[in-house]
């Protein structure tokens, strides 16, 4: 075990002993969902608990938007992800004692999350108040391959003679949840947000329909269970408005074992019928049923197999690396693989944290995995997007602009921010839309998605672009009174990354629409308005600090305040706790990466010089309060040669979740922080760019590491990237051979494996951070002891 | 009548018929207020009515400040004015039927205003359903030598036979009001705020004592009446918790009269007990009633007398602005009186709006009003400020800054602005101050005043300033990320009129450390830090744009896009209404003088041609959504020579509230443009300017006007200046004579007149303002038609 409390392997997450007050954090860490369903890491029998939850991917509550004083455009009524029927629980009674753990004695507990066979399990053996000796196995799944399904196998075992079970398998709904924090970025909870509008339960199964108070959704749930059990027993079943509970009595005889298999089915729906919904979750059910506990766990397996045959990641020489990595790579799976045409929030659906919302991040940071990994995901997400474009371009007149203003918080696809500084102003979340469709089309030349969806969001966000900035007296097209990346700056003009995501946003529609030209027609995007377009991306003005050699992050940056960094005590991080905006926003200082993120995903608009004078400057200025940071931080220090810096910032995100680094994990995992991992892997030490569609790789191995093995997915081409300390090495794993440049050498990847040497590279001196935001040093030697 | 309404005339405000849609507007201006007590000009009888108000300066209620998303340093609790006791209620029945306008038919109705009388008078001869005729005769007056009084004179007369009279005199405590509109700019009302804490009623007088139900304060209203009857009257008095009624009843001859004259006292305090609060009105009554009704009505005339000796404005040529002119000054009279050590709200006490909050308005346009006027109302207000300096330094220390940071709006002095851009970004509110401080010294040489206060203010707003700012690599001082007068752009660098009130604020604080050694020395102010504020104002950032010849408002806003105003429509504006902030700060639309107002109040840091160029730039970019832009548009249009525009400005100003430019009058006056209207006068046709302490004029007399003669008060001394077409001429009225410049000429103001002639100017082209955004011209032709 780990300090942390995880213990370190391969290819699973276990976690010894209950530690109440870490439950709510293992709750999230052992979250189960894919994409459609998500289930909370809670224990079965519902108590003791850190914070329940039970979603469904973009089924939330609308709630009044409070304003002490109100503007015009303030978006009115805010989205919370619901708290939805709990299926989960199944109580036990031994004997006449409760099983709870904080009673009696656990002489062996443990939880582990396994990623290959995206299960849950766990084992308790436990003695009662009254001394009576009880094992309890747990396993469960959400199904990937039936998505309206969940799955719990429980078992139980006397240990010390013959016993009476009572067990009570629930759906309950509108569980009581304690009042949130007072912290600003965690969402506040409305209680009992569902009303009642069908029940019904019946031998072994039961369903509950009910609407959200005031947000128009419906949903079901239904369970069904299978039950084994050595000796008859008796069952009854009762329902209520929130709750149906299914109670099996029975004598179970020492060496024998009670097993129940609980299915569940999930739905909703903002425009089915009381019974249509129940029908299809007792559909879902049959389904269940009909392939049985083992069909779903070889699904699972089957799944997972083929997940990681395109998608993992080895690091040799750091097994908590390893780990953590894998981890990552199993939630962000988790996040979007059967999402949909719903948004990817920014928690996945491991908690209830920033209310359930979907933000720039998916974009940004998890899309690129899920292109390069899982491909129809990202399709799927960014279908949500389309989806979305009649809101977004409603919000486009509402502010005065064309095309479409994609929202910066939203769960529907309405804006939801209520603080438009850091929300509306910050419209480059539509740029990060656009470059998450042409990534896509690029790594997968998926024709009908661009016909379908692809041109037109890239078509809209372009008009956007063109509404928002303007071409001065010099004829520089400028965008100003924008929000860029970092969120310790706000309302600045010609914010560098903004400016060049906008240029590329430009110039991909006006490709776009001469790629599909009837799509354009349609649109009314003319040859003289995709001219315009060129113009203005040609003439994107783009500030630059003669003096100091570096480019300020917006317009004047570089001449604010330095922040007082060394009489800023280590109790005043995160900042925006403890320090008034405006002051954050007029002062040299970073919240997350921003004209680093530029160096990065438009890093062909800088030279390599360029590059680490830029990295040095904000790398000295940047406090990480953010947990978007540190993957794209290890990226650009990767590429200026300072592997071990990016080696430590590797590890801060993917360690960002199970080392509890912003102490909030409790509200869900931060999906983007685990996709920074992936690119710090990917585009760090694999140097991976997809700048205009051409893959391109400059592998370095840290000091930290043996070697490095990562997998892509290239227009349905499988291939390895294997990373040594001299030399990399490329293999097809399954497809057609790919093109890709080594170090700026072009060359095919295909089944012969290919080695290429690694050339030397000078970062000069290490850059330097603010005094204590230095990343955790990861030290190899004392890892390596803590390996087995 | 003018078609708004009210009759032209030179010292009073007269209006005919009772228009039920127009009380609203007419309880504000006709308003009576000593600056301690405001009531507002509803008719006695209580109904129809517009929106009832008493208020009383400084007592408020508390109530949470909402934030759909929260932050570090927001304000928690907003205030809100409280609506008080209602002692102006005496509601009449004659014979059997209720005086209520809205029923029988009124042969004769009128209201006046006296400037002169400070009284409100009013006469209705009316006919009720069923044919019986009366008279009805008031008159009240709010003391500006009794601070705690007011009295009522109430006179019914039957006109068709004799008459039962019944008449009920009230002390009204929280009565309903309708609910406010959704405009962001008009407060929300809470019902119910006063909670009884003592009630007592006998013979003729009564009390009532409340307290806020959450602000912690305690008020108390008491009142007596003199009953004049001709025959004898039955008489009785009720008391409940929130009401207090003395019913008279009576037979009136024909050609007799029952004339009830109610005093009303009123107090509060944060700190006094019930029976002291009840001690302190009936104290007040009986002060009211020693001094009786003709004798408040002639110590309110002396008062009045004095005050026009010092103030008046005489305006030949044009009646209608002649009038508003007085009505100008007696509401910005009314408004600061008897203040005490209370500020001087945006409304002053004339109605509900801005949550009855004083802004930098106070110092910035009505403290110079008062400074020339009535010096010791302005020292009063000063030293509110100066008593809330521990809210303020708090803030400071909260927000990271040193000093002191004076709130954007307040009752108390706690900052009470729950949008931070518009808001705790708006330093310059502290400038404002230490420029008031600074004006009232030069103005009255009060040693005293220095010592006690004017020191300390500035040096704390000093010290804000030096912790706002700082050096940046060529030693240029900058003050970045604030928000500068004009509220369509916020959070900008280097805002030209905020870093020059900063670099007069840091010289008069080290100036005036020297001249009070002994509070610097207190403060700790010593001679080091007084030579960064030195070295601050002499290395003031203050951008220029070279090639177009003027100053950005703020850095880069010259760069800006230019706002589309020939696509706006004309229903449009207000901007704020119907357009996203972020739009609004991001292009070169201007809600109000920024840039202007320094030219105005730094003008000896511009060059004339500067002043010309900049002047035509802004003008053409001012669209004027808010009410304190004309008048200091009025001073720069006078001095630039465009003396026909600054004639329309004048207009506009003065007439803001009698023509209701911006439809919200019936929420309270809007003292800043009252303030302006002097301020258009004065500084604009007079030219006055008080840079570095020298008075100095340069008077110009408008095509539309024959002749302007205005008063001022510089140390004691009175004088006037009159204002010809080709000449101009001061002569002293009190004191001694004063030392001035005219046109550049250095002179003497004594009691022999001084004729000095009046050079040419030739303005260039006159300046044009947005498509729509014109002022209204004023046709001096058409103006004198209605003269009488």
């Amino acid at each position: 075990m780990t300090v942390q409390g995880y213990e370190t392997a391969p290819w699973e997450l276990r976690w010894h002993t209950l530690a109440i007050d870490q439950l709510e954090r293992t709750e999230s860490t052992f979250a189960l969902s894919n994409g459609h369903i998500g289930i909370r890491g809670t224990l079965e029998e519902g108590e003791p608990r850190g914070k329940p939850g039970t979603y469904l991917n973009g089924f939330y509550k609308e709630h009044a938007l409070p304003y002490a004083e109100a503007g015009y455009g303030y978006p009115e009524a805010g989205q919370t992800v619901v708290n939805v029927t709990d299926g989960k629980v199944i109580r036990l009674l031994v004997e006449d004692e409760p099983f709870d753990m904080r009673y009696g004695t656990a002489t062996a507990h443990e939880r582990w999350l396994d990623f290959r066979s995206g299960t849950l399990s766990r084992l308790t053996e436990w003695v009662s108040p009254t001394g009576r000796q009880v094992r309890v196995h747990t396993q469960r799944l959400v199904s990937f391959t039936q998505r309206a399904v969940v799955a719990i196998r429980y078992e139980v075992e006397p240990l010390d003679g013959d016993m009476q079970l009572v067990l009570q398998s629930d759906l309950l709904a509108n569980e009581p949840i304690e009042p949130e924090t007072k912290d600003p970025r965690v969402a506040a909870a409305l209680q009992s947000p569902l009303v009642s509008e069908f029940a019904l339960a019946e031998d072994y199964h039961a369903v509950l329909v009910h609407r959200t108070r005031n947000s128009g959704l419906r949903m079901a749930a239904a369970m069904d269970h299978q039950i084994e059990s050595p000796h008859a027993f008796r069952s009854d079943i009762i329902v209520e408005e929130d709750l149906a509970r299914l109670t099996v009595a029975v004598d179970v005889p020492k060496g024998d074992r009670l097993v129940v298999t609980k299915f569940l089915g999930y739905g909703w729906s903002a425009k089915r019928s009381i019974p249509a919904l129940r029908a299809q979750v007792s559909a879902a059910l049959a389904g269940a049923r009909q392939t049985g506990w083992d069909g779903l766990l070889a699904e699972q397996r089957a799944f997972l197999d083929d997940f990681w045959e395109t998608a993992d990641i080895q690091l040799d020489g750091d097994p908590e690396l390893q780990q953590a990595t894998r981890f990552a790579l199993f939630h962000i799976l988790q996040a979007g693989a059967r999402g949909e045409s719903r948004a990817i929030p920014g928690k996945g659906l491991t908690g209830p944290g920033y209310d359930g919302h979907a933000f720039w991040d998916t974009e940004s940071f998890v899309l690129p995995v899920l292109t390069y990994t899982v491909p129809e995901a990202a399709r799927d997400a960014l279908r949500w997007r389309h989806s979305t474009l009649p809101k977004a371009r409603e919000r486009a007149v509402q502010l005065g602009l064309r095309g479409a203003a994609f929202p910066w918080r939203s769960i529907n696809g309405a804006e939801c921010s209520a603080y438009w500084p850091a929300g509306t102003a910050a419209f480059h979340v539509s740029a990060a839309i656009a470059d998450a469709v042409v990534r896509y089309l690029d790594a997968t030349g998926d024709t009908e998605f661009e016909r379908d969806v692809g041109t037109e969001l890239l078509i809209e966000t372009a008009r956007l672009w063109m509404s928002l900035g303007h071409f001065d007296l010099h004829g520089k097209f400028r965008i100003d009174g924008v929000t860029g990346p970092d969120e310790y700056s706000a309302i600045a003009d010609n914010n560098v990354y903004t400016n060049l995501m906008a240029r590329r946003n430009l110039l991909a529609a006006a490709a776009s629409c001469e790629r599909v030209p009837e799509v354009a027609e349609r649109l009314g995007a003319d040859e003289p308005e995709l001219g315009t377009w060129r113009q203005a991306a040609e003439r994107m003005f783009v500030p630059y600090d003669e003096e100091l050699g570096v480019h300020p992050q917006s317009e004047g940056f570089t001449e604010h305040a330095e922040w007082d960094f060394d009489n800023t005590p280590a109790e005043d991080y995160p900042l925006l706790l403890n320090v008034p905006y405006f002051d954050l926003y007029r002062k040299q200082v970073i919240k997350q990466a921003d004209l680093v993120l530029a160096l990065h995903l438009c890093g062909d608009r800088f030279t390599p010089e360029e590059k680490a004078r830029n990295f040095a400057y904000y790398e000295a200025r940047t406090v990480r309060d953010s947990s978007l940071s540190a993957g794209t931080q290890a990226v650009i220090a990767a590429e200026v040669g300072h592997l071990d810096l990016a080696y430590d910032y590797v590890g801060e995100a993917a360690l960002t979740d199970l080392h509890d680094v912003h102490n909030n994990v409790r509200e869900g995992l931060h999906m983007a922080s685990l996709a920074g991992a992936w690119h710090g892997v990917v585009a760090g030490f694999g140097g991976m760019r997809d700048h205009n569609g051409e893959i391109t790789f400059a592998p370095r191995l840290p000091e930290g590491l043996d070697r490095i093995e990562f997998r892509m997915c290239v227009r349905g081409n499988r291939f390895a990237v294997e990373i040594h300390r001299d030399r990399a090495t490329y293999r097809l794993v399954a497809g057609e051979p790919v093109e890709i440049t080594h170090h700026g050498q072009p060359c095919k990847v295909s089944e012969h494996p290919m080695s290429l040497s690694i050339p030397e590279i000078d970062p000069g001196p290490a850059p330097t951070q603010p005094p204590g935001r230095a990343p955790s040093r990861r030290h190899p030697e004392r890892l390596r002891r803590h390996e087995f």
